[in-house]
């Protein structure tokens, strides 16, 4: 009998996509969508962190309280949301400290009120080991929304920011490579409202999501769902400085791999029609934000690297769940 | 330093309620509740379980899914509203089998259509236990929302069903006392919407909650936010005729002690002024659903158990997170 383990996550959704009386119109997206009312939809998106899968032994208390808050925010990002509310499930053991319950919940009230919203409400539990759900609630109007399905050949692929950084924290958290604390980026992402927003205003992005399973894996979601391919240049990929320097010391570490691969950096991934790009970027960064150019959608479905002027298929080496150990993307460095 | 183990679950939300910037008025009951319109408010309920804190070794795939949507839309009927929608994290472990995964969507999928909603989104992690949490999503009218905090003393306290049903399930299953499967009332549980809409609709109803935690429990959990007391007769109580007869068959079972501080039941406890008693039972009977009254509210903060019409103190023996293991409510039978 198959195991989970055998199938992987993606092949999971599709299977559970198949049973649920809504089909798969449901779960193909970063938030399910809900009528609000004539004009706008409701987004719920839900996202669950487990100790011993996701949660690096570096992290403290109050930096896991704002990653489960950040992480369910940027699903609402990706859909040019604006966040309503967030609830948390907390299952924790029965050992740990007041201090931890308390930096927990400070950790995810910062990150709800930076981003203008509240925890409001949630639930907790016994549990083995360090377990936190997450539920974020946000609204967007209707001709707003950017959906995961809509891409078309010939759109320009975009992201709002560095790739690796996560990637970049976490080699300095096991390594020390770099004498700067990196590991912001890996435990307190940010999630990319602001940038949503203003895409979402301009109502011509015609697939979105954020990448935090890593570009490739982002990318073969995408292909999948729009039946599209996707062109990448690697001379445009804006790679984050903190990870080419690491490189510059460890000529082992394969700089492109992991900014291709490793998950985690929460910017948007996004296509546009190409007419709408330079306009759009302009109105980006008159908002201070970046919006580049790294690719563009094709017939022919293929998830393509250009690489000094030569095609080759990008491999689908993102995290999966159930497939593989998170730490498998990283290189062991010498 | 203290622990969760020292201060329980119930002390452990006040701790998260006073650092949350939103304040105490947002945990403080079984939903949030956030504005949707100027009529209506979204009912958003978040619940957690874990297999080794809560998964009977007997449940079966399909029943942890109809579980786990089953006490999250119990949160939704307890304040009046209608279910929009169903939201899953689920957290298995790899060497989980793909017929497991189908039975589980299968169950989740049975309950929310049973009660008129759809899963619509969710999210699928790799766990080291199964680890099931849910998001219900639902909307009532702000007239006919049903708060915890509102109960009156002289208020009529009253239930919508028979307690320790659950309790019966589970000893029924631990110890095969009655030769009939009790078990669909500990594992399927019936979330009590059609109760909490006809309910909600009379307009009249000061507090509401489930006593998903036992009765006892709910009882000083509603104290403590009404600062009102609540009086109990025991001779009113809906006891469990399965849970009687099987206290017929073992001295030693406290037949009353299950119904009172056993939770799994998911009926409605609320509060209701006395002179609306009669005719909302009256409107419960005609949809045939059942109200019965089991004591009142009365001003000394204390919750009073009557006994032979003598008053004595009814002990806090329910579940608590954190504090004590679930099966300790249960008795030893000879």
């Amino acid at each position: 009998m198959k195991k989970l383990s055998d199938i992987g996550e993606r092949e999971a959704i599709r299977i559970i996509s198949k049973i649920l009386s809504k089909g798969d119109t449901a779960l193909g997206d970063d938030c399910a969508t809900l009528d609000m009312d004539e004009e706008h939809y409701l987004l719920v998106s839900t996202d669950m962190i487990l100790q011993q899968t996701h949660i690096p032994q570096e992290m403290t208390p109050y930096e896991m309280g704002w990653f489960i808050v950040a992480v369910n925010l940027s699903d609402i990002a990706s859909k040019g949301g604006i966040p309503i509310g967030v609830l948390l499930s907390l299952g924790l053991p029965r050992e740990i400290s007041e201090k931890f319950l308390k930096d927990l919940t400070k950790g995810a009230d910062a990150c709800a009120a930076e981003f203008g919203t509240y925890i409001v409400g949630g639930d907790t539990k016994e549990a083995n080991e360090v377990t936190l759900c997450g539920t974020a609630l946000g609204i967007v109007k209707k001709d707003e929304f950017m959906p995961r399905q809509g891409a078309k050949p010939g759109d320009t692929i975009a992201v709002t920011g560095e790739l690796g950084k996560a990637g970049a924290g976490l080699l300095n958290l096991k390594n020390k490579i770099l004498d700067k604390d990196l590991s912001k980026f890996l435990l307190q992402p940010i999630p990319r409202l602001k940038e949503g927003r203003v895409l979402a205003g301009q109502k011509c992005v015609t697939s979105c999501m954020d990448i935090s399973d890593g570009l490739s894996s982002s990318l073969y979601q995408l292909k999948e769902l729009n039946k599209t391919g996707f062109e990448i240049d690697l001379k445009n990929l804006p790679i984050s400085s903190d990870l080419i320097a690491m490189g510059e010391k460890h000529s082992n570490l394969d700089v492109c791999s992991v900014a291709l691969h490793f998950g985690g950096d929460y910017e948007l991934l996004l296509t546009i029609p190409p007419e709408k790009f330079k306009q759009t970027r302009e109105i980006m960064r008159e908002n201070d934000l970046e919006l580049i150019d790294v690719g563009r959608v094709i017939e022919d479905e293929k998830v393509i690297l250009v690489e000094n002027g030569r095609k080759k298929i990008l491999e689908n080496k993102g995290y999966e769940h159930f497939k593989k150990p998170f730490s498998s993307i990283l290189p062991n460095l010498n």
